[in-house]
């Protein structure tokens, strides 16, 4: 409860670490984020140095999104907690059709965490949210006990503006509408439990974190009538999908051969015994439309760099309700049950 | 990244407790929701649905503030870790002169947590929103491994609006200023301090958490012009005085006596060796206002239960800039230095 203020930086030792008097709200709490967190976080929001961040009146509809980032390890191939929390919440927003104005971060650190592993958390954090054009707007910082934590968690929660005329939602939901994937299935799951085992691919698989919210501007500029936006995070796209039909009149029905995987990912997931459709992904999203801007969606998805791999994978259905069906590659066609257990622990 | 779809209730044995596949994402993961969370935090925006929660487009600028809740124990007198994830960060959000519109939470729970303690925080935290009249919008859950968190750790996000005419921030500090505040300092630190050693009191003393945007609404409305608000939480009165003069051309003066504290809290503060001034409070707020301006407030918070004992502590002073000094009760004058360490680690 004590704000991020930009006051009274200090130089640690290069050894430096994390003390219970770092979560105290006193001198120590104010240094410690003076020190690592607001020279990577610096935007005008964090410096006006109160518990509640102000922003301006916005032009629309707002939505808010919260996660909670416990992912192990913290740095992995592609990016690490900082940044994927970061870009996690920002779509989670974008999911919504909105544009995210404002982020906040909140740490609950474990005492004796390195203090140079915090600020280079931090500094990805800083570089992520910069690129993404989104500042952190406020924040909080605890400490708790030698093993009564694991390293750093950290929880973003993001605000983000809807265009009007933009309506979003599971409710528009109807028989007949294509489903779009933007890119390959599996790379964030496959990269950090790769590293987790220890195994060495031919090709080093790094995890897909991104943030999407520039490709959905572009997209709901496009198409306001876009039906649905979900990223296949936990859980993986066999989640998603199962979510969205559910106890409803609807049903889906996905093509195998259309489904993008990498090679590597493939392997890598047969080596593991991973199915790709249950595995997170933290840099893709599905996108459910009218079968008559498919196309076009598709065009703007491959025109940015987290949607070059766009493809059409399947149809929402009036058979089969509440159902996901895959056809597979060999021509059969079977039903995609969802993630029932944890598959990939503390994948984000 | 899961959103807290109310799906699949389910009846969980007396017994049962938290796994990782709770956290998975997955089927678990929404049969936990549904049937622990879901019950309590009841509200339309939470049953959109989706992963971000859409909110009217909202009448002023916004404020938004978050916080990391680690305290232990998880149940206190006056409280639990629930409610006060509630209250806390309603306070924040409050403290930029701001009406609370919604709350985010996230959950990091540790592997074994018992269920029926999961489900009585989340009836507490659903009270709690409900007697404040903000709805819990959105949320998020997380598993870890055993010996990897402490029982249950909730960041909650706040969302607020501020009414045009209201420019409450350490900006609108001036010499001369009143500094008001709302009650009896100590309580929440000493009622979480005594249940940890075990302590018996005559009196038992219970935490003062309580939600304050309602007294809140009625002093912006009432003194549109308040220069500051700010909730003495953790670090105490001491810090936060401390940090809003800090570096400025600005000094403090409060007066020892006119500082309310509750006779058994200065008793118990005696024997554990504590300062009440440094003490943690969960639902107590400082005011600075111009002085013609003090008296109205003064009345308007004791027209509240959170505000009766509000007092009059000491005012904003030109001299001994950067510091802030007390008149004791014997007469002399000494410096009120801010919390170095960590007094009562975890204790929000």
């Amino acid at each position: 409860m004590t704000a991020m203020q930009p006051i009274r930086a200090k130089r640690f030792h290069a050894d430096a670490r994390v003390t219970m008097s770092h979560g105290g709200g006193g001198r120590a709490t104010s240094e410690l984020i003076a020190s690592v967190f607001a020279p990577h976080f610096a935007n005008p929001l964090l410096e006006q140095g109160h518990d509640a961040a102000r922003l301006d009146r916005p032009a629309g509809r707002i939505v808010v999104s919260t996660d909670g980032h416990v992912i192990s390890p913290l740095f992995f191939p592609g990016g690490d907690i900082g940044s994927l929390a970061v870009h996690g919440t920002l779509n989670d927003v974008a999911m919504g059709g909105a544009q995210p104005i404002a982020l906040t971060a909140a740490f609950v650190i474990e005492e004796g965490f390195p203090l140079a592993d915090l600020e280079r958390i931090a500094a990805s954090m800083g570089e992520a949210a910069r690129r993404a054009g989104v500042p952190i707007a406020t924040g909080d910082t605890k400490v708790v006990e030698r093993g009564k934590g694991d390293g750093v968690f950290i929880t973003t929660t993001g605000i983000g503006v809807v265009p009007d005329g933009v309506e979003i939602g599971p409710d528009r939901l109807a028989a007949g509408q294509a489903i779009l994937l933007s890119g390959t299935l599996g790379d964030h799951g496959v990269a950090i439990m790769s590293q987790r085992q220890g195994l060495e691919f031919e090709t080093t698989i790094t995890s897909d974190s991104a943030a999407l919210h520039h490709m959905v501007a572009d997209m709901v500029a496009a198409v306001p009538g876009i039906a649905l936006l979900r990223d296949p995070t936990r859980g993986g796209l066999s989640s998603t999908l199962n979510e969205l039909v559910e106890g409803t009149r609807l049903g889906v029905l996905i093509e195998e051969a259309a489904i993008p995987v990498k090679g590597e990912v493939a392997s890598a997931c047969e080596l593991l015994g991973l199915d790709p459709l249950h595995i997170a992904n933290e840099g893709k999203l599905v996108c459910i439309c009218e079968e008559a801007d498919a196309q076009t969606l598709l065009a703007i998805m491959r025109t940015h760099g987290e949607g070059t791999d766009a493809a059409r994978i399947g149809t929402v259905t009036a058979e089969e309700p509440g159902f996901v069906r895959m056809t597979t590659a060999i021509g059969g066609t079977r039903i995609v049950d969802w993630l029932s257990g944890e598959q990939l622990p503390r994948i984000c």
